[in-house]
């Protein structure tokens, strides 16, 4: 069953929002560039099923569902303070395919349908944990795709997605954009993000 | 008049397709990161017109047409050899709403219709020329992104765009990627893209 | 005339003098990394002259002069809190060979040697003015360094340099450096240096 | 005992020598701008002891021997090729404070003074075997600088380091430079390299 296309988005576009549309604190979000290369990394196709491990304000989410007019995104998340900031930019951007579970991954994940892709973009100190428990219910040819911001995680990931018989392409992201507001031109850097992108069997 | 959305790409995403997917010399391509951020700049919605000036083997073209089902995107391409990749592209993407314009761009755009984006990939030593033609065309509210990998053109690019009334805004997008192939992930680095956006008007 | 190398930094190293070693305002001093990088673009060779001009802090002066024992440093300035900044430092690292020349560029060049090197790091607006008088002055095979913060003092230094007949390498430095302040070891950007080497004549 | 300055560099910088004046093979060096910022990090003064383990072409060690004149440089390395490339080069750039360890560390330190600082440029998979070594000799208030190229290096050096008591801090060099050999300036990006400082204690 192939629903009608609807678009919901008049103003808004597919992807490249900008990241001052979304109801969020300033650290918490994935910018604009980095969540275009992530979309790209996690190859979605219209109707696939996907994971967004600590959603956090939900741009992600609401990108890859106008990515997938008939998938279905779960995003997972717990803090209380983003899950009012997530609500607020689903109904901002008419996000009808994304649903949120509330919860502190890995926990609640049992709940939910077997992913065709992962997104981890937080984990709360849980990564161990919840790659164990993807690892158990991705679909084969499916995708993990984790964004690293510390050395640590970054270390970690590639670790434990290894040791889980993954094999692991990792895309280092700098960024820096110039500031218009004043006369001059200055270039300023966003944070490198590393986004790893994991698969079972070899490239 | 809206179309029922009919899936096409069956094995392929929507955008991120793998570089080593398309029919095209190495040196042509728009990579998969800098594509997805080129797109994101573009902020795509159902039912645009997109110009593609110097479509090369049509990378953007192709994944502007996935964002777009009800958008016209015009590739506008003149080398032989590259127009040969294109068509071969467009046919295995199955990309229906991307039609050639065969020219030496400015030539060849006046018989297309007016563009609600622009993206310049390559100009061929016209670039003055091209955003005097695009100017004229351009939709209000419309954008222009153009990709730069010589210093030359930023520079170029941003005072003729400047010139014409635009405010400028200047990604520079440096990645690096490991190299699976070898027992060690080893970091590669791309050469930086400065992906230049432009629309009339303040921010 | 070799004067006997009498080492008067104790505690101090030759270069990579860490930035918060240096009295200063947050964004007014070359960091460490680029100093460095700077320091070797400069080439400095025992008893050369090397004009600083907008010598801010006098970080880049100070290193230098520690490459240069034989060579003497004229570091021109002009902000009052800049000067009281360069003062103090000299004084903190026995910068003996770093002379102050309190004036606003390209004023008070002329009362100094020729330069076998120049090292703008800042222009106050007179960027064609300080060009157009250090050309004068430079020694044949000199070179002129300068450091670019700004889209648009990386054009016009570019063209400028071109036009009097320079030849131009543009080295773009992206740092990222761990904080280890926390538990976890985030990657922090610094925001992009353009060092902008130029020589008469060809490479 | 301190000796007499005598300048041995007639027509080459203390630093900053270019990367095509040494005899080597392309990827064996540590290019100029990565070697400056790797000279900085190490923190020389003028009669310290230094180790460079997997000296190569041995540009690190003859930079840093001009930076310690009264100093004493042990480049150790065992590859016959680039034993040939070093002893080319150490006579090429009369770098008389050099010594040659033809060993394969950790062979070969024991014979070795105690360091002030220690360079790996490179360890032949004996990594963690070298860490224990430098570690058993380092004198207090001493620095370990790595400069790692993948992420295994990279991962596993932060491990080792930090299981023998370091403080590390990481700070990735990413490089682009023009091409002037062409009318255009094209900015060609070097691969990121991974400059590790770790010292005992805390920061």
């Amino acid at each position: 069953l192939i629903k009608t296309w609807e678009p919901t988005l008049q103003n808004y576009p597919m992807i490249g929002i900008r990241d001052d549309e979304f109801a969020t604190a300033k650290k918490l979000i994935t910018k604009e560039e980095v969540r275009a290369v992530t979309l790209g990394k996690l190859q979605l196709q219209d109707d696939l099923v996907l994971w967004d491990i600590g959603a956090g304000s939900g741009s992600v989410s609401i990108e890859a569902g106008n990515l997938m007019p008939n998938g279905r995104i779960y995003a997972v998340e717990k803090n209380p303070q983003y899950l009012s900031f997530l609500r607020e930019n689903l109904k901002k951007f008419s996000a009808r395919n994304v649903l949120i579970t509330e919860s502190f991954a890995p926990e609640g994940l049992e709940d939910m349908p077997d992913p065709d892709r992962v997104f981890i973009g937080g984990s709360g100190g849980m990564l161990e944990e919840i790659i164990e428990a993807v690892d158990k219910r991705l679909k084969p040819d499916g995708f993990i795709v984790l964004n690293a911001v510390t050395l640590d995680t970054l270390t970690k990931a590639v670790e434990f997605l290894e040791d889980h018989g993954y094999t692991v392409e990792v895309t280092c992201v700098n960024i820096a954009k110039t500031r218009t507001l004043t006369e001059y031109k200055m270039f300023a850097a966003h944070n490198p993000v590393y986004v790893i992108t994991a698969w079972k069997g070899e490239e």
